[in-house]
């Protein structure tokens, strides 16, 4: 394990007592994440964490989802982010319920801010919900390592990111259900390579389901709707 | 100080440990860093650590830096990336010497790693280096906390990624000398506002050099390339 971050890495000289630390944590936070799961059980939803790094489109993709299936399903989501309320106050110009957490300088949400932020959801709004959405902290590394208490984790890389990102972060892929390739009306501006992204998070975890979206045309958004949709009724 | 990595946050329940763990941990690095910094002022180079989140083009910028200028300085690079060696693979290509560093997980990386690097780049090529590149893993949160014993940080955002990013990641704009704005040449088909990014970095750090690039046309690079050969000169 990595020793200054909860993630995986080979380890060093101060090894013993960062791994006591950390692995400590780390049953902390799945105990944590076991109940937050039991918590959005009991409200009947279905909770889904997008992991990405910053800017790869996770609230744009939203918006979007929330404008064709919102009035279909209850919709809810939970925004991280280090700093800013601004992610919050878009989701919620859609109509939709929306909860701020800030981490105040940390890399990943972790299952303890969760509650709060369910705690926080169920506190502001009458509620229930179909799907709820957490939008992790922009970091395609850290996030990887944290049991939110989600039923369903997705990873999203954005054309523009290039189709070398599934091999060069590995644990983003090999911990998700679906991978979600977005912005792909800008296929035609950049070298991007969907056959290389591809195949490569199949390489990492062959039971990804793989969604190609263009939030802005679309495009690929009836399979990404149909999914969400059973997800739903799981 | 966040409790499962050395990154700023508040405390928590298990603070007290972490916190000593951390500390120990950061002070580990700064001495290290210190080291480092020393060893580069021997080989009498100027080290550059480069900052951003997955795909905001830092490998491309180096390409392309170095076909201009790889002739008049005698530059080096250190590529640091979770898994794969292709970085380093694509720095060789352009005719100078790379070090591939893989943390094999970790979010980022540190001074003890970055020092094992300087004697791989060594042992491996004549020197000496004018510039000396460190390419770090593309994060926009944990790298900002680890000295690595450079001379100066830059954080790159691309036009792609948005330009809400500084206020969303503070700590990165906080430490660094200079804010490289990439890919510029997609301004035409994203909602991407200069003037926010610009203002947002140098609301946080009012010192910020700021350029603006695109790497396939060129743009914004004279300025940049006199920048770095007053880096050397220092």
């Amino acid at each position: 394990m990595c020793d200054t971050c909860g993630c995986h890495a080979p380890a060093t000289d101060t090894a013993t007592m960062t791994v006591d630390v950390h692995e400590s944590l780390l049953a902390e936070n799945l105990k944590q994440a076991g109940e937050n799961r039991r918590h959005i059980d009991a409200l009947g939803a279905y909770a889904i964490n997008l992991i990405s790094g910053p800017g790869s489109g996770k609230t744009t993709l939203l918006e979007h989802t929330i404008d064709r299936l919102g009035k279909e399903l209850r919709i809810a989501v939970i925004e991280g982010d280090i700093e800013t309320e601004r992610d919050a106050a878009r989701i919620r110009a859609k109509g939709v319920p929306a909860v701020q957490l800030t981490t105040g300088g940390a890399c990943h949400l972790d299952a303890r801010l969760v509650h709060k932020g369910l705690h926080q959801l169920e506190h502001e709004n009458s509620g229930p919900f179909d799907l709820i959405f957490i939008e992790n902290v922009g970091n395609l590394v850290c996030p990887a390592t944290f049991d939110l208490g989600e039923h369903q984790r997705m990873v999203l890389v954005s054309v523009p990111e290039g189709s070398d990102k599934p091999a060069k972060y590995p644990r983003a892929f090999t911990g998700s259900q679906a991978f979600l390739i977005t912005k792909t009306d800008l296929l035609p501006h950049f070298d991007f390579s969907l056959e290389e992204a591809k195949q490569e998070a199949l390489r990492l975890n062959p039971d990804l389901a793989i969604f190609e979206l263009a939030a802005p045309t679309g495009a690929g958004f009836d399979a990404w709707l149909d999914y969400l949709r059973k997800c739903r009724k799981r």
